[in-house]
């Protein structure tokens, strides 16, 4: 079964805006074992959506419309659809009576022009829209479906959940889904990929996706299968091949971040995290607090971006940052000391590099880490984009940290 | 004149890779006054792609295909625009040349399947890819045109620039182009467009577009006139009003981030800044050292994230954090103090809040800030989304300085 999705609004033809509801709606379907086969984007115009409407109806089974259902004379989706299939659509005073009584909820008056979207396509169900005043309206026609769905996502989030899901499910056989999402520091996507293509590549189903941010590497395996145990089995044999392939550069088969991951493995020990950074400036604490409740273990840190900041604040001797300079093992070791004594902490990390912009040493980097028993010192070069170095040098202080209390 | 985007690509079509080309080329587009009115994406199938391609040349002046120029059969789009048109394509020895002659400048091996990339539509111009091994194609088709492009950015880019802008401005009446791009932080977007619209909804000629991220909002006035001056002059006009209806709101008025901002602001006056973070964890700090240079004026920072921390790093008193708790007006100013003196910075900034998750004071926020003549805090509710309240805090912290240095 095939899908298309139309996404209606001027404004997603601008140079700033995307339709990312399309992603959404894509997964959603995906997991129902249905596949998007065009995505239209198309302004606020009646006689062009309609024609893209009329088009989407021939080629697939579904279209899902997202957007244009707003009270303005802008929004064209309702007429649209009627003048696709030649249909008229009726004030309902039942849907009028729903949109006023959720303006009554959030105590505010319902403006006149609200009524334009009481309007209902004959033939079409209206899908209550729980957290706005737009209506969905779900359009059987033959063997295929329209769906009018709001724009803003939660609304259309909300609506696909309480209304469409079951809809669309109803229109496909029945397929159950097995995943499993694992992640992994330190890696670029073609390494990475190098690595499993030959066990994942021997399979169709589960599906693999991989999908890489710098220095992070998501792998997606999707199983849809007849039966749930099925479809679980084919994921654990595929995963079992990749964890083996990877071994502990895998941080997380369940999808939390690398700053989740290190959080839980520290509070599981009862213990305690302090950092001293230097190039990325607050960016390794601003990650670590990222986390709820990371206050359990985090304590706390230093920014210290001057000579004169690592010796007052971390006490890094004057000596030590004369002979080897800031960017050194001998200074990310006392860094990390430095912090860890301070914050009576039981983990410590350390970062000091050159981050850019201009001269030979950029992208050199140097991590600390200290623990009660150990202080070493970890040396790296990156590329050259500044906010890359930092990023990276975050995310492989973490993963390191990561590994030393597994 | 009318554009429509076709990105090609069955990548494109799952739940996690969007068409970003397409912004890029709707900003070029817009700028020689061509409106962008469809964009469809589709995968690698031959047919759907032509008939996506014919009703597209139907309906607009211009065409623009993305990807689907590569060596593979997966690569459909030269087949495409044969089918769509009714036009065969013929190999190129020359285009085989040039191809074969990028293999050798990097060292690699010319596949024989590359040879695909050598064919070209009959009565098309091969536009030479400088960054990759597909070369574009220019079609005129009676007064409108098809131009075939690479999918990766970089290509696309480099080739729209070195090959396709001058065909494409040649389409077009002469435009000249003047913008102003102001910052506004500490305003939501509706607020401020209720504020500027009756300034700005009465041109048409600049074209105003708003754009809002949590906490800073962009305002882009773009003119476009057949003289130069008179664009300008229209610019000058808009942004005035724009200028006196917001103040000092307008942090930035050629698009600047706060953080550099603050920083030029800072460097100028040849003075230096510390932070002192609690709740925002180092994002502050993070935020500052973004800016290239900054150790010009960024001293360094202590991340507090405990009572403990914020008595024994920043020396704020325990009777204070026992009386007022550390989320209080005495603990900011306090905390922004300890780190002055502690730095000897000039200025010090401070955060502590309760970012949640959980708890009746989630969004309490406090700022405080320090120099050598004064010292205050400010009290902030921020909503409930913990990243949001977190990015808030740092940037009204940002702009709180900005105003003190101005």
């Amino acid at each position: 079964m095939n899908a298309e999705i139309i996404a209606v609004g001027s404004e997603l033809l601008t140079p700033t805006k995307l339709d990312t509801n399309s992603l959404w709606l894509t997964d959603q379907l995906n997991t129902l074992g249905i596949e998007v086969v065009q995505k239209t984007i198309v302004g606020d115009e009646r006689a062009r959506l309609a024609a893209v409407i009329s088009g989407a109806l021939e080629r697939s089974d579904l279209v899902l419309i997202t957007g244009g259902l707003g009270p303005t004379e802008d929004d064209v989706t309702r007429d649209a659809v009627c003048l696709a299939l030649g249909r008229c659509q009726q004030f309902r005073q039942e849907l009028c009576d729903q949109i006023a009584a959720r303006f009554a909820r959030i105590k505010r008056p319902m403006a006149e022009i609200n009524k334009r979207q009481a309007f209902l396509i004959d033939g079409a169900e209206a899908l209550p829209n729980e957290r706005g005043t737009a209506p969905g309206q779900w359009l059987a026609v033959g063997a295929k479906a329209i769906a009018l769905l709001p724009g803003p996502p939660g609304e259309l989030k909300g609506l696909w959940a309480a209304e469409v899901l079951r809809r669309v499910t109803a229109m496909v056989p029945p397929l159950h889904i097995a995943t499993a999402h694992f992640r992994v520091a330190g890696m670029g996507e073609s390494d990475l990929d190098a690595l499993i293509a030959p066990a994942y590549t021997r399979y169709t189903n589960p599906v693999t996706t991989i999908l890489a941010a710098p220095g992070d590497v998501h792998i997606h395996l999707r199983a849809r299968c007849a039966e749930q145990a099925e479809a679980e089995a084919l994921v654990t044999e595929l995963g079992a091949q990749v964890r083996e392939l990877l071994g502990d550069r895998i941080y997380s088969e369940d999808g939390a971040d690398l700053e989740t991951v290190a959080g839980r493995l520290l509070r599981a020990r009862g213990e305690s995290l302090s950092v001293a950074e230097s190039m990325t400036g607050g960016m390794l604490g601003q990650r670590i607090t990222s986390v709820p409740n990371s206050s359990d273990y985090f304590r706390g840190g230093f920014l210290t971006y001057t000579n004169e900041m690592k010796h007052s604040l971390l006490g890094v001797p004057e000596a030590m940052l004369a002979q080897y300079t800031a960017v050194s093992e001998q200074v990310a070791i006392a860094m990390a000391q430095g912090a860890r004594e301070r914050t009576r902490s039981t983990w410590a990390l350390s970062v000091t590099g050159y981050a850019g912009p201009a001269g030979e040493n950029v992208g050199n980097v140097y991590l600390g880490i200290a623990s009660p028993t150990m202080a070493e010192a970890r040396h790296i070069q990156f590329g050259f984009d500044r906010n890359r170095i930092r990023n990276m040098s975050a995310t492989t202080a973490l993963d390191w940290l990561r590994k030393h209390l597994k």
